[in-house]
């Protein structure tokens, strides 16, 4: 069962004030928590139906709760609660990440499900560093990390001013505008920065400075002029692109 | 204002049979309401704040509502409506769709919102036909309209026996699979069908036989094996691998 403080401290994590201060996030379902058992995070306490309760394996009972749907049902986020709901530490990052190999920088994503599905893709293609310039949305929201599917322990994100942080990575940085070069024509290079733009505004116009290859997705059909691809579906085509002749 | 009546109607719409008794849908939304009235779409009637009235040309007057926010709220599915909700007929198509070039066969897609990003790829990349199973969610359901950003008006869609159609179309059938060959080392041809499988269970045994050829989407990352990229995501990669050599 849970108790009322555990009830309070639930719910409160669905804030980005009160993750911070209590250093954890939340992630649920069976896939996304059985994922992130298995990976390098610091569990810090499970909620679980007993359907679920027999896949845990070498955790402390301590941290285990067994709870009811109803209770599930409380806790959860979902509009079909799955099975198990867990708190993980917040793991500590290095101030800066990584900026080797090819490196994503995100300038004002505001949708969760897009956060959490770049990461996802991040993860897929091998991206290790994720830049979030300050706006972006938090990638501990429990929207964020169910759309992430478990991917967030594999890859690192950095919060920063990212103008300042852009101006000093010596790499080539693409960004998608309508009048770029075609991306299928433009020889590509894995040693760079792929920036994503705002979904409705796109690419700011501080961050556009720093753009040195400006590239555009073709449109092959009779969509209009003013239509654009979905944030995520366009950093997926960008990160097929960029990996594909390797 | 709303009527009672309109506002069952309306409410009724939400559900397949009401759809299909009546022969209306819902769109909702500044961005996409505006599209399907610049499409060759019926518009059946239109329900406005005053904000959006202004926008509204060459409609006869007598499919005008103008409501007020709290009669939007009642009507939309939208936690954020948007200024105007319409109802569209929904247009008649012949029994068969054309089998000319690049078609996407959906094998029971079942979340709206994957179905609606998938037909505005599909637009983005010229395709014109998607062949849905009869288990594909439906194609009007208001959430799926939603994620179509409009583009439902450029892009022909028929329900069918996926089988029997499939078994019927003299074209190369690609699937992917994780035994296949690589998509970014495969000669590909636009004059064929690409198979998008179910988001559980990926295409099914029966489709799976007509598949001619089986390719995959290599990973880059240290991804799980077992993990797998949404529907949508594996879409806009393989339209994006079939349409670059264009």
């Amino acid at each position: 069962m849970i108790s009322k403080n555990q009830l309070k401290l639930i719910q409160g994590l669905n804030q980005k004030k009160s993750r911070n201060k209590h250093n954890l996030f939340i992630a649920e379902g069976v896939k996304v928590v059985s994922e992130l058992l298995n990976s390098n995070l610091n569990l810090h306490s499970v909620y679980v139906l007993t359907e679920f309760y027999t896949k845990l394996n070498n955790i402390n009972s301590d941290k285990i709760n067994i709870i009811t749907e109803l209770e599930l049902k409380k806790i959860s986020n979902l509009k079909a609660p799955n099975q198990v709901l867990a708190l993980f530490n917040i793991p500590k990052t290095d101030d800066k990440i990584s900026n080797d190999g090819l490196i994503l920088a995100l300038d004002d994503i505001r949708d969760p499900g897009n956060l959490g599905t770049i990461i996802r893709l991040a993860d897929w293609f091998g991206v290790k560093s994720v830049l979030c310039s300050s706006n972006t949305v938090d990638v501990f929201n429990p929207k964020v990390i169910m759309a992430t599917m478990g991917s967030i322990s594999r890859v690192s994100v950095e919060y920063c001013d990212l103008y300042q942080r852009l101006k000093d990575i010596n790499k080539p940085i693409y960004g998608a505008f309508l009048e770029g070069d075609n991306i299928y024509k433009t020889q590509t290079t894995t040693n760079s920065v792929i920036v994503i733009g705002n979904e409705s505004n796109g690419i700011s116009e501080e961050i556009s400075e720093l753009i040195t290859n400006k590239i555009t997705i073709p449109q092959f059909g009779e969509a209009q002029e003013t239509e654009s691809l979905n944030a995520a579906i366009a950093t997926s085509i960008l990160l097929s692109e960029f990996r594909r002749g390797e």
